[in-house]
């Protein structure tokens, strides 16, 4: 069995486990005391290493997975994605958002992501599909300041804004510390365009009474940017330090458009930028400054964002662009070495939601947070000399074999052991036919 | 079942396959007169398409897969990638290079591609995988012009050359047309820089006279085009039409840097580029101008390159990113819409072979080249509405069930039934772990 140590290369070695934790890693450890393992996953000829950690996603979205591609970030007066009265996603519930939680919960564990951020609305589905099925997460409920059924961007209004910011507040009251402590809240601000002040303001001390992080989108369009310039004569960052966001710790999502100015705020701060590659370049959108940031001394962890805009949840297609885009775009291949963008998906994302004793390393104390990934495939040969070069470049996420969280197993041989997989693709196929039969949309693929 | 047919949606229906070709596609074909079939796939929850067509790749480089990564295009002057002495790839022998197709193919099967077009020296070892395995190839024995061992590039090298062509010639006359017709033989000049005039001509002539198609590189580098500019006062592509490989069927894998000239030219020639963006994005080179190409009318498929600059060989990652990459750089996310990145690997690969009338296409009459993907997947799901952007944006090639070439099962429930896949891996590994011994280089990852 290999196992990938922090900043190491990878050895053979075996991993002690008790309870939720690492008890001991070591070619030679001896035998603790009369105590014998109560289970053994053999894995010969596989690689562990620490679950990987999705720092930026919306799970009750993956239900609309691929129903709005060839289309760009949305912008106000674009043309709607379905013909008038079409549009069956606004018909999800709440119990459809929780099946929708489910299954980006499966396909995750498939991948190997052992921990993942949210950031939507129903957050409490969410919270309990984590509970459900022994994931780890960190979630926060959206915190929005306009009426999200209007025609036009942003008008203001002061009810959505008071109920989604107690939302939050209740949220993270009800759900902090719960799913025996694999769930994390967060304070949730939609966005520093789309979370007016003086709410952005009520969000920093949200975060400080109750002890919390904060996820919030960043800088993520261009018209984010000219809507804090017109509103406050800021760049979002500057937004986020005036508004008191900045001293607490952030997962800034996307920090696309940044000043140098607006770096050194953010190293001088508790933050991590989220690069959220795949979505970028399916929406056309521009890029997370990485190298530069990693320069800078800010922290960066890497995410999915949604199944509507990506469309998939595979972090290891992050971890391959993250290593690839951005040398491509400054045409400096040597720019992003493959182990760092591996660094990015574990340690970054550790470090990101202040767990980095915790997750993202294998080593004593550390949270039995663990992916075995099955080397004897052929697309991860030969692997002499080769090994980390294979993980960054060539594995898709099929060789995840075994999947443990807290130190219990989720999956073992490619077999979902904590839930019942099939029955949430079920329900995932009969929920989106339902919603599109309310709507007159036929049911597709049915033999003639 | 579902199956893709051309330019249609999936629909639900029945495969008939007779020996190597489809005999009827239909929900209500009646039994074919007293016949029963003697196998059954049943793809039910599946969904049927064509096989992939790689449409360059260097199989014996396989066994260097990540020996050489965060490092660009070689270009002349560069430091070397292993400390003197201890570059063992050069001492891969025929019989390596064997092994190293086979593990190629191993994971192009498991990928879902069934017909790839390879270009290198020991092509007869390639060709021998191929009649091995069961899968189908364009192969073609590299000719260049200088010698390969040279420090400095391209010191014209007559010897090397007249070897080359001729090694060229006898592999087509040797297995053209072999492997119970999958194999066909192409001629293979290196490309316009590294293949000299006049050997370039005596390629096109060669085509003439065997009758065979060209695979070539074109236009993959600013050294080349300043190459060609110096030596012909020509751009590479008007270099291919003064020496008359454009009156032949040619494959021009990468096409990056095009004048619309060019293009004009390659629009009336018999012409395909080959678009490997894998590769360009860990390589930091140009990008093959697929819009612009497609626009002209010039056909375009897709490759994976070698898993020396991949490093997979993965179809699906080349889907996702035609699907995606091409409208990020123009910021138009509706630029290529994801059915055209999946034709391209289909029907844009079957033509570039001038195979479209065989392969690409679920029709009676084509060849049963098929591929069942099963759809039971959580990276798949929902699929209402949804099957072509999950396959454009969310496959990654683990979702192929079953794989058929010429009618044979290769693989039938991820398990290869054509050849011994162990095997395979073993031995790919174990020449590594020699070759790296022959220069001093310790076997890694042994427990100490």
């Amino acid at each position: 069995m290999l196992s990938m140590l922090p900043n190491a290369e990878p050895r053979v070695s075996d991993i002690f486990i008790e309870g939720d934790r690492i008890l001991a890693v070591d070619p030679d450890v001896p035998p603790f005391g009369s105590r014998e393992a109560t289970q053994v996953v053999d894995a010969r000829g596989c690689l562990v290493m620490p679950g990987l950690i999705n720092a930026h996603t919306h799970t009750p979205m993956t239900l609309t997975r691929s129903t709005a591609d060839d289309a760009g970030f949305p912008r106000p007066g674009d043309a709607p994605t379905f013909p008038p009265g079409k549009d069956w996603r606004g018909r999800l519930t709440a119990e459809d958002h929780y099946w929708s939680s489910r299954l980006a919960i499966a396909e995750m564990i498939r991948g190997g992501t052992t921990t993942f951020v949210d950031m939507y609305h129903d957050m409490d589905r969410v919270a309990q599909a984590v509970a459900d099925t022994g994931i780890r997460a960190a979630l926060g409920s959206e915190i929005v300041t306009f009426r999200n059924d209007a025609r036009e961007w942003l008008p203001y209004d002061e009810r959505t804004a008071r109920r989604t910011f107690e939302a939050c507040g209740q949220f993270a009251a009800d759900w902090n510390g719960k799913g025996d402590g694999r769930i994390t809240a967060l304070v949730a601000p939609h966005e520093t365009a789309t979370c007016h002040e003086p709410w952005l303001s009520r969000c920093a001390r949200l975060a400080g009474e109750m002890n919390l992080g904060i996820t919030i989108h960043v800088a993520e369009s261009a018209w984010e940017v000219g809507v804090c310039q017109d509103r406050y004569g800021l760049t979002p960052v500057q937004t986020l330090e005036r508004t008191g966001i900045l001293e607490h710790r952030v997962l800034g999502a996307h920090s696309l458009i940044l000043t140098d100015h607006d770096i050194e705020i953010l190293a001088g701060a508790r933050y991590s930028a989220v690069a959220c590659l795949g979505c970028y370049l399916k929406l056309a959108m521009g890029v997370t400054p990485v190298p530069r940031l990693l320069r800078a001394g800010v922290n960066v962890a890497l995410g999915t964002d949604g199944a509507a805009t990506n469309n998939n949840l595979n972090m290891w297609d992050e971890i391959h662009l993250n290593a690839t885009l951005h040398g491509f775009l400054a045409q400096d291949p040597t720019m992003i070495p493959g182990d760092s963008a591996l660094r990015m998906a574990t340690v970054g994302g550790a470090r990101a939601l202040g767990l980095e004793k915790e997750l993202g390393v294998i080593a004593p104390g550390w949270k039995a947070d663990l992916i075995v990934l099955d080397l004897g495939r052929a697309h991860l040969a030969p692997r002499e000399g080769a090994l980390i070069g294979n993980l960054t470049y060539s594995a898709n996420g099929s060789e995840v074999r075994d999947v443990l969280v807290d130190g219990r197993a989720i999956m073992l041989d490619q077999r979902m052991v904590a839930f019942d997989e099939t029955e949430v693709l079920r329900e995932a196929e009969a929920i989106v036919r339902r919603r599109r039969a309310s709507v007159g949309l036929p049911h597709q693929y049915r033999r003639p």
